[in-house]
C-alpha cells in the first residue's frame, strides 16, 4: 500500500480523488488536510464518502506521514507556497493548481495576475497528461496536473499528430462546462441556484487563465509553433462534465482527420474515438476517466467534439493515472471500475 | 378587436402565442386548431393559460372565421399544403414553419429533405425579422416567421451594418438551445428527462436546417455575397431561451464593432445591447421579446454573444411583432408587459 | 390609474408584483423602493420585466406618491416599524410580511422570535384570503398577505366548510416548495445551486412560523376549535410553485368531501377542483393566480392534495385580487391573462 | 471469484448492480441478459461502465453459467416465469421484482393486478433486508429483494423496535422519490423532461403497489398485528434518491423515540442516525448503501425522515449486500468504498 496525503482535500477534487483512493487496490488516503475544516472527520464532511478507516481533516502545516505522495489540491497562491516545501522534503508532489503548467514566466503572471515566487520549479515539473508525456511521467517526482478545459482541448487537437500541420493556426475553442469545472462554489462568485438553473450564460470570454496552456501543450512535439487559441468557457446548469467544440480549417479538403485520431488513439486505455460526434454527450463520460472525441468535416472545415468528466479526466483520476505512473504502476490501476 | 386564427395551437408556440393573445389590447384568438386535441377546450389542454372566455381546439379542415388572420403553427409538411389555401381565401397569413424563407428551391429541397409544392409563394413572403424588413412587413400579407436560431445570428451580423464588408465571410455559429427550441418534444425524438437532465450535447453539426437561412439573411441590404456559415446546435438542460456565440475575423484591428451596434440598434426597441459579452444570459431574455447582444474583441477577432427566448423572439413573440406591423399597428403592442 | 406604490420592490414577490401590474388596466407602479438598490432603475435590476416608463429605486425612507396604495415587501422587523407610519399618513396598506396575521401575540412572538411593537394592528387588519374574507377586503384599508404555504393548506381545509366538523382536528400537513418559496436567496442561507440541485431535503419539521397561521384560519367560521396542526416543509429543486399532501381522518366514511369542495368552489374564480390528485402538479399553476385542489378517499381516510405558485397565489397575485377588492375594483381585474 | 448472472441487465438497477460488481473484490458478472439488447455489449449500451473485460447481452432463453447466483432484475411477469426455472437447475436465486414479497396471494393479486403462478415459492423467499432477517439470509438460495419505497419506510419503523408497541396503527407515509426509483422510463410512461422538470406531482395517492409490502414488514417480529398504511409517493425532479417523511402518533409523551433508533441501530454498518431530521437529504446518501434516519418529537407526534439512493440500498447495493450473505462473504464486502 502506498500512502497518499491530499493537501487541501476539503473541495470537489479532493473529494472525487478519496472516492477513488477508497476504492483502490494499492493505495491509501492516510493525510487530509483543510485548513477550514481541521477537526472534523471525513464522513462528517462528506457523509456520501465512506471508507471502513475514517480520517480526521489536519492543518496544512502538520507534518505529513513519511514517503507519502503529495496531492496539492490547494489555490494557486497556496500551492506556490507549499509545493516546494514538500519536494525538499522529499515527497513525490503532483500539484492540482496552475502555477507550474506555463513555461513563460510573463505569461504565467499576466495571466493569473500572480508574482510566481518558485519559478525554477516549473522546469521540473512534468505536465500531467500521460497521453502526451507518458514516458516522462513513469517515475516522476514532481508533476503538473492539467487544467479540466485544457485536457478536453489539448487532446483532441494533440492527437490529430501530423494532420496538426495541415490546420490553420488559428483555432477556436467553444468549452461547455458544469459547475463543478467553473470554480462552481457559492463562496467564489455565486453560484446560488438562481443564476444557473434554468440559465446559461458565457464567461472569462477570450480572458480565461487556461487559454495560454492550451496553447503551449496542443501543438506538443510536431515541430510547429504555438497557435492562436480563441477560448470561451460557458457555464452548463448541470454539476459535472465539459463538453468542447472545436473549430478548425484545414489547407486542404479531404484530409483523413477522424482515421487519424483513430490511429493515434487506439493504445490509449481512456480515449474513446466516436464515430460521429453527436453520439458524444456528458452522460457517456461522467464518474469516468474517459475522454470522448469525434469530429465533423465539411470541405475544409473541421468541428471538433471532445467531451470528459471535469472532476475525474479533467482532475481526479487524471491525477490517479499520473499517480498510477510516478510509482510504476500499471497506469490503468484502480480507474476501470 | 382583430381576430386571430391559429393553426396547429397545441404546440409550444401555440400556446405562448395564445398566452400573449390573451393580454394583447386589440387582438383576439377566436379560433384554434389541432388534429389531435379537437374537441377538448383550452383550458384542459394549457391549465397555466386561462382567459376569461375558453375556445374549443377545431380540425385544421374546419372553416375559419373570415377575416380573421392566420397564423399558421405546423410542421413543414402541412404549411406547404395550407398556406396557399388560407391566402387564396383572402386571409392574412403569417407561417411559423421553414418553408417559405429560403429563396432557392433546391437549397430549401436539400435542407429540408422535401418537395416544395408551392414555391412561387416564396417569392410574396416577406421574411419576418422587422429589424431588417420593417418596410415590407408593414400591411403585409403574407409573412415567413425566422427560426429562432437564425434570428439570434442573424441579427447579431445584420447590426453590424456596413462593418459586415470588413469582416472574413467564414463564420462560425456556436448555439445553444433548452429543449422547447430544440423540437424539443417526446414524440419527436426523445427528449426524456433522463436523456437531458445533468447532460448536453451538439446535435446535426453542420447540418441543421436554419444554416442555409442564416447565411441568405445575415449579410441582407450589404451588397455582399452570401457568406460561410458554421451552424453547430446544442441542446441544453433547460426549458427556454438560446445563447449564440459567433466568431468572426475581422480584415484589420481597431474597428468599431461594439459601437456600431450600439448605433445601429438605438432605435430598435427589441435590441439591447451590452457593455460586456458577460453579461448576457438566458434569464434576462426568457419570456421578453428582447434580442441582447455584446461582443469581445482581441485583435482581428470578435467574439459575439447573443441571446433570446426561443418561444417568444424565437418564434411567438416576434410573430406577434410582425402581425402589429401586418395590422398596421404600433409595433410594439401588447409586447412590453 | 390607482397608483401603487411598492417598498421592498428588489425580491422575488416584488418583481413579480411588477410585473403584473405593468399589464394591468388600472393600476401602475409609480414608486419603487430597496435600501440596497436604491439609484438603480427597474430594467437594470430586472431586466426581463421591462414596461414603457422605467422607474428608479429609491429609499425606503423617501416620501410616497401622496394617495398611492402601499404594498409593503420587507422582512417582518421593517413591517412593523414601516406599516404604522404609511397607515398614519392616510395610505391604504398592504403588508406581505407574517406580522399582522396572528392574533395572540404570545404566539406571534414566540414563533417569530421578534417583539410585537405594533399588536394593536393586527386587529385592523384584514386577512388576506379573498374566498375566506371577501366581504371585509372590500374597500378595506389594511389587509395582512397570508403565506405561501398557509395559503395552499387554508383553502384546502376552509373549503370543506361543514365537513370540517367531520374531521378528527389533528391534520397533517406535508408540503413542498420550490426554493423561490422557501425564502430563497443564496444571502438568506445558501440556496446554492450544489446544495438544491439534484437534492431534497426537510426543514424547520413542526418549527416552521407558518404552522400557527394555519391553525388560526383553517377552521374559520367553523364555530370549531383550532386542530392541531403537524406542518412539514420540504425545499424542491425546482424555481417555483409549493404542493401540499394534506392527511385528514373522518369521523365516519362515506362523507361526500369531493362534492362539498366542488360546492364551495364552484363561485370562485380562482380555485379549480380536480377530480383527481393525480391530475395536480405544479406546471398547471405555474405564473397563475390558481389553486388547485383534490383529494383521495379511502374509508376515514382523506388525502388532499393542493397546488399553487407560491410567488402568484402565494403572494403577489394573491396580494392584487386583495388590492383590487381594497379599491372596488372587479376581484379578476389583470388576473386572467 | 463467485459468478454472477443478471437477467434484465439493461435496466437502471442492472447497471447499477454490474458497477458494483465491477469493483468488487470477489465477484464478478459472467452472464449478462436484455432481450432488447441481445448482441450488443455492455460498453456500448453503458459507455460510463467499462471494465477491462466487456460482455455481450444475450436473450434471456441462453444457458446459464453453471454455478451462477442469478439476479433477476426483470418485470412482475417474467420474474413469475423464471424464478422458478432457475431456482429448479440449482441457482442461487436473488429476485428484484415484487411478486415474491407477500405471503396473503389475494393481496398481491389485488395489488398487482397479475395471477401468480407460483405463490408457493414466496414461502422459501427470504425478504431481504438484512437489518431484519440476516439469520434467514445467510446462505440462503432465495431471496426476494425489497422494493424502494419499502425499504426506506419499514426500516424507519422497524428499527424502532419494542416501541412500535406504543403507536397508534395508522401510519402515514409521505415518500418522495426521483425519477429512477419512480419506474422512471420514457416508454415506461412519459416521464419526458418537460413532464418533469420545474415540476412536482403525487401519483398512485394510496393505491401504490408497496403499500401492502411495507404494511407486512413494518412491524415484522413484534408479535403486533399490521397496521394501517397510508403511502403516498410523489415525483422529484431529480434522477436518483428517495426521502420519506412518517408520521406516527404514540400512545404517550416523552416515550424515547431518538435513543431507541439508536441503540437498535449501533451495530448496523448501513444504518446512520442522524440527530436532527433537517440534516437528512439525498445528497448524503446518493451513490451509497446507507440508510439515513433522524426524527422530531413534538407531545406524542413523531415525524420520522429517512433517506436512501433507491437505485442502491433500494435495489442494487441492497441485493448485494443481500448476495454477500447467501455467499456467506462479510456482509459489506464491497459496498464501502
Amino acid at each position: 500500500m502506498s500512502e497518499i496525503s491530499i493537501i487541501g482535500a476539503g473541495g470537489f477534487t479532493g473529494k472525487e480523488l478519496l472516492g477513488l483512493l477508497a476504492r483502490h487496490p494499492k493505495y491509501k488516503a492516510v493525510h487530509v488536510t483543510s485548513d477550514k475544516l481541521a477537526g472534523k472527520s471525513l464522513s462528517e464532511v462528506f457523509p456520501d464518502l465512506v471508507s471502513p478507516k475514517d480520517l480526521i481533516f489536519k492543518k496544512h502545516e502538520e507534518e505529513l506521514p513519511k514517503g507519502s505522495l503529495v496531492v496539492l489540491a490547494v489555490p494557486n497562491d497556496a500551492a506556490l507556497e507549499l509545493a516546494p516545501k514538500f519536494l525538499d522534503k522529499g515527497h513525490k508532489v503532483i500539484d492540482l493548481s496552475g502555477v507550474y503548467r506555463l513555461h513563460n514566466q510573463e505569461k504565467f503572471e499576466t495571466n493569473y495576475k500572480l508574482k510566481h515566487t518558485s519559478f525554477h520549479l516549473t522546469a521540473k515539473a512534468v505536465f500531467g497528461i500521460p497521453e502526451i508525456f507518458r514516458n516522462q511521467l513513469k517515475g516522476a517526482d514532481f508533476v503538473s496536473n492539467p487544467g479540466c478545459f485544457s485536457t478536453s482541448v489539448i487532446l483532441a487537437l494533440y492527437l490529430l499528430g501530423n494532420l496538426r500541420k495541415e490546420i490553420k493556426p488559428r483555432i477556436i475553442a467553444d468549452c461547455k462546462s458544469g459547475i463543478s469545472g467553473a470554480g462552481g462554489r457559492v463562496e467564489d462568485g455565486g453560484y446560488s441556484f438562481n443564476g444557473v438553473y434554468e440559465n446559461f450564460r458565457a464567461y472569462k470570454i477570450l480572458s480565461h487563465q487556461h487559454e495560454p496552456e492550451i496553447q503551449e501543450y496542443c501543438f506538443a512535439g510536431s515541430g510547429l509553433s504555438e497557435p492562436e487559441i480563441l477560448f470561451v468557457p460557458h457555464l452548463l446548469p448541470v454539476y459535472r462534465g465539459i463538453l468542447s467544440t472545436i473549430y478548425l480549417e484545414a489547407n486542404s479538403e479531404n484530409l483523413p482527420f477522424l482515421d487519424t485520431l483513430i490511429e493515434n488513439s487506439k493504445l490509449e486505455p481512456f480515449i474513446r474515438i466516436r464515430k460521429t460526434p453527436e453520439e458524444i454527450d456528458l452522460a457517456k463520460v461522467q464518474h469516468t476517466n474517459f475522454l470522448d472525441i469525434s469530429l465533423r468535416q465539411r470541405g475544409k472545415n473541421i468541428t471538433i467534439v471532445s467531451a470528459l468528466d471535469n472532476l475525474m479526466k479533467g482532475a481526479a483520476s487524471q491525477a490517479l493515472q499520473n499517480i498510477n505512473l510516478m510509482l510504476n504502476e500499471s497506469e490503468t490501476l484502480g480507474l476501470l471500475s
